[in-house]
C-alpha cells in the first residue's frame, strides 16, 4: 500500500531502505491543478476549529482561492469557536460558516477534524448526514479504530479517505504560510483511500495534501496511520519527552546541577541542538558532532536506554493495535465530562529557573537518540512505511513538535494538544520516566559493560540513509514559533 | 450479595457504615465441622503451586487431616514445582501429586490456582477435564474477567465458586501457623457463588475457607471481587505504594537529605510506624498519635494528595472495569514469552544506603493515608461491601503486605508478586508516582491555601468505624515475616 498512480499529480517513486514509496512533491506552483483533482468538489465542509480544523480550513481556502470551490466551516451550536471563526473570515453572512450537520449534507468533500470526543459520541449522525456520492475526509486513524472498536462500518456509499498532516495544526498553518516565501514548506502528510465511489478518491486526496502546503506526501493505510500516530505521540512526539526530560532533571539535579542547569541538559539539548542537528543532519550526526569524550557518554546512554524503551514501545504498540488504548480514551471521555485534567506543568522543572546554552548534554542525547530509535525499530518490525515511521518518528518531533516545545515547554504541549493525546501522554510518560529511573540509569552507571549491540544497530541502522534520501523533499526551512 | 445463611456455621450479622453483612468467623475450633460444610467431597484438586496453591494446599491439608477428605496437587506436565511440592509430602507415589488435568478429573472440588497466563490459555482443558456435579473454585476475579472479553461461560452442569484470600499466599500460610498457637489468626477472605447446582455451594465455599484459616469470611461477587482485586493491587496494595516511596525518596533527596535518611523517610516511616499504627489503631490514629507542629504538615500531604490520587484511582477503577486492564495483562502474556520483565530494583532508592528509625515522617503518613483513602473512597462509590473496601484498601495492606515490604523491600514485592499484579504495577506505580511529583508535591508546596473538603471529610470519614468495627474480629497478631 505504498505506491498509487495519479490522473493529475507527477508521482516519483523513492527507494527507502530496499523498499518502494510512490510519493508526490507539493508546492504552490501545483495550486493550479487543484480544481482538477478534486472534479466534482464544489464546496469543502470542515468540520471543526480545533488547531487541525482551524488551520485545514484556512489553507484550504487561500489555496483554493479563486478557483470556484469553497470552503466552509460547520461548527456544533453553541461552539466557543464561532468567534474565532468569523474573526478569521468565516462568516455566517456568506454562508462559509454553519451549522456542521448542515454543512455535511451541503458539501461534496467534508473533512470530520472535530474532537476525538465529539467523533465517537456523534459519528452516526454525521454519517447520517452526508449526502450520497460525497466523499468523507479524515485527518487521522481515531474513528477507524473506534468503529472497529464499537463493530461499526463507514457509511454506505461514500467515499473515505484521510490525509494525516505529520505535525500539529499550528504547524500546518505556520509552515503554510512560510511557504508564501519558501515554495514548499508545510508538514509532510500521509494519505489513505479507505472506500472509493468513483475512482477519484486517490487524487482528491492528493489535492486535499497539496491543498494544505505538504512538501510530499506519501501513501499508508488508515490502520498503520491510527497505529504510527497514537504510538508516536505517547512516545518520542510528546509523551516520551516529557517523561525523559523529566527523569533526567531529577538525575542531573541530584547529581548537583542547579536547577537552571538541569533545566538546560535535560530539557533545552533536546529541543534546541539536538533537534536542530537532527533536522538538518541526521540522527548520526548527534553522536558524530561530539568531541570524543562526549560520545562515550553519549554512547553508554544510549546502550543503557535502548532495550528498557524499545519494550516499552512495544508495549505500547500492542496496546494501540489491539484497541486498548482507545478504550481507554473512550472512557476517559466519560470521566472529563465532570472533573477536567489537571495541568502537568506544576512540577519543579518547569516551575523553577532555567538556562538555555545551546550547548548538547551527552547523556541526554543518547537517552533521546536511544528512545528515538526504539521507536522506529518498533514501527519497523511492525512493517509501516518507511516514509510513515521516519515522519512520524523524526521529522514531526524535530520540525514541528520540539521547536514548539523549545518556544512554549514540554509541559505546556502535553497540556494543549489534542485530549487523545494529552490522554496518551500522562498515561505513558511516567512510564518512560521510570524506564529510565529504574533501568537505564542503573545501567549507565553500573560497572559491567553495556551491551554492545544496540549501539552497532546504530552505526549500520537503516534510518539514517532513510533521512539522507528524505531530507531534500522539504525546503530546508526553520519552523517560526 | 453481602448477605447469606448456612447450614454448618454460625452466621452474624454485623453492620457497617449502615449496611449489613452476613461473617462467618474461622478458627481451628471449627475444623470439626468441615466434612458437613463439604459434604459430598472425598478428593479436594489443588492445580498450580504458585504460592497461593501452595498455601491453599498446605493449609487445607493440615485442617482436614483425619476427615478421610483428601487433598491432592495438580501440576502441569514439566512443572519445576514438583520437587517444592514432593518435599512439602505431595507424592505421586501415594497419589497426592499427579497431572493436573488427571487431577481435576479425579476431584470433586477443584481449586484453580494456576497462573492468570495459564488460566487465561488452558481454561478450556480444565473446564473439560472437570468431572459433571463436581465443584470449581477460583481465588480471584481474574477468570471471569477473562471469559467476559473472550464472551465464554463457565462449564456447564459445575457449580463454581470462589474464596479470595486477602493477603498473599505467603501470609496465608505463615499466618495459619502462627493460628496453631492463636486461635483464628490468618487472612480474611470473601467469597462468592457463581454457580450453584446442589444447593451446597455456600457451605462448600465457607468450609474452603474456614480450611484456609481465614479470622473471618463475608460475601461479594466475583465481578466486585475481580474490580477490587485488581484496583487494589495496582494501587495501595503494591502498584501505588510503589510509586509513592519512589517519588517522595526523590522529593527528600532534593531537599538535601541523605539517601539513607531519605529511605527511612519515605519508606521505612510507611512499612513500619504507619503500617503498625493503622494496623493496631486505625487510619485516624496516624494523624492523631502525632505531635501538633507534625500534624499540620500531615494536613498539608493529605490536603494536596487526596485529589489527584482519588482522580487516579478512578482512572483505573474505570480500566478495570472495562476489561481494559485484562486486555493488557493478556497482551502482556505474548510478549513475555520472548521477553521477560526486567526487575524494578536497580533505581537509587533500593540500591542505596538505609535507615529504619521507627519514626514517622509526617508528610510521607499524610501522602499515604490520603491515597489509602482515595482508593476506599472509589470502592464504597462503586458500591463495593464495606469488607470488602477495608480489606482490599487497608487490612491487607497493614497486615500482610507491609510486613513484608518493610523486610524485604517494595521493589522486591512488585519483582515477585503474580504476573498480573506485576504488570499492573509496572503500570500504575510511575503514575501515582507522576501524580504526586507533578499534582500533589506542587500543591503541598504552594503558597495558597490548600482545599479544606479532604481532610473534613476525613475526619467524619465512615471507615473508622467500619475498621473498629471489623478489628475485634481477628487476634491481634503480626505476621511473621
Amino acid at each position: 500500500m505504498t505506491t498509487f498512480t495519479s490522473d493529475v499529480f507527477d508521482v516519483e517513486t523513492i527507494e527507502l531502505a530496499g523498499t518502494t514509496e510512490s510519493i508526490v512533491r507539493g508546492g504552490r506552483h501545483l495550486f493550479g491543478r487543484l480544481p482538477a483533482a478534486l472534479a466534482g468538489v464544489r464546496r469543502i465542509g470542515v468540520l471543526g476549529w480545533g488547531p487541525q480544523g482551524r488551520a485545514q480550513a484556512l489553507n484550504l481556502r487561500d489555496s483554493l482561492a479563486g478557483t470556484g470551490i469553497g470552503v466552509t466551516v460547520g461548527l456544533r451550536p453553541g461552539s466557543a469557536s464561532v468567534a474565532d471563526a468569523e474573526a478569521n473570515g468565516f462568516r455566517r453572512a456568506d454562508g462559509t460558516l454553519g451549522d456542521w450537520l448542515a454543512v455535511a449534507a451541503d458539501s461534496d468533500l467534508v473533512l470530520l477534524l472535530v474532537s476525538d470526543a465529539a467523533q465517537a459520541a456523534r459519528y452516526r449522525e454525521i454519517f447520517a448526514a452526508l449526502r450520497p456520492g460525497s466523499t468523507l475526509g479524515v485527518s487521522h486513524g481515531f474513528l477507524a479504530g473506534h468503529l472497529a472498536n464499537e463493530g461499526a462500518d463507514w457509511p454506505a456509499g461514500i467515499s473515505v479517505i484521510a490525509v494525516c498532516p505529520k505535525g500539529m495544526g499550528d504547524s500546518v498553518r505556520r509552515l503554510y504560510r512560510q511557504g508564501a516565501e519558501i515554495d514548499g514548506a508545510g508538514i509532510n502528510a500521509s494519505f489513505a483511500v479507505v472506500a472509493d465511489h468513483d475512482g477519484h478518491a486517490t487524487d482528491r486526496a492528493l489535492g486535499w495534501s497539496v491543498g494544505l502546503g505538504s512538501p510530499y506526501t506519501f501513501r499508508t493505510t488508515l490502520d498503520d496511520e491510527r497505529r504510527s500516530d497514537l504510538v508516536g505521540e505517547r512516545a518520542i512526539l510528546l509523551g516520551g519527552v516529557h517523561g525523559i526530560v523529566e527523569s533526567l532533571h531529577h538525575r542531573y539535579r541530584l547529581a548537583g546541577a542547579t536547577p537552571a542547569e538541569a533545566y538546560d541538559r535535560a530539557c533545552a539539548t533536546i529541543t534546541g541542538p539536538v533537534a536542530r542537528t537532527i533536522s538538518r543532519s541526521g540522527l548520526a550526526a548527534v553522536r558524530a558532532d561530539l568531541p570524543a569524550a562526549d560520545r562515550a557518554v553519549f554512547d553508554r546512554a544510549y546502550a543503557a536506554t535502548y532495550r528498557p524503551c524499545r519494550e516499552l514501545v512495544a508495549e505500547l504498540y500492542d496496546e494501540v493495535a489491539d484497541g486498548t488504548e482507545l478504550r481507554s480514551v473512550v472512557l476517559a471521555g466519560r470521566r472529563l465530562a465532570h472533573t477536567p485534567l489537571r495541568p502537568v506543568g506544576g512540577s519543579a522543572m518547569w516551575t523553577g529557573p532555567r538556562a538555555a546554552t545551546g550547548r548538547t548534554d551527552p547523556f541526554t542525547a543518547g537517552v533521546f537518540v536511544a528512545a528515538m530509535v526504539a521507536q522506529i525499530d518498533v514501527l519497523a518490525e511492525h512493517g509501516h512505511a518507511w516514509s510513515e515511521i521516519v515522519n512520524e518518528s523524526v521529522i514531526e518531533a524535530v520540525d514541528s513538535l520540539l521547536p514548539y516545545m523549545r518556544a512554549r515547554d514540554v509541559s505546556y504541549m502535553v497540556d494543549n494538544c489534542s485530549m487523545t493525546a494529552r490522554l496518551g501522554a500522562r498515561k505513558w510518560g511516567p512510564r518512560f520516566a521510570a524506564a529510565l529511573d529504574q533501568l537505564a540509569f542503573p545501567a549507565a552507571d553500573g560497572i559491567e559493560p553495556l551491551d554492545p549491540a544496540p549501539l552497532a544497530a546504530f552505526a549500520d541502522h537503516p534510518v539514517h540513509a532513510v533521512l539522507a534520501r528524505l531530507a531534500p523533499l522539504r525546503p530546508p526551512v526553520d519552523i517560526s514559533v
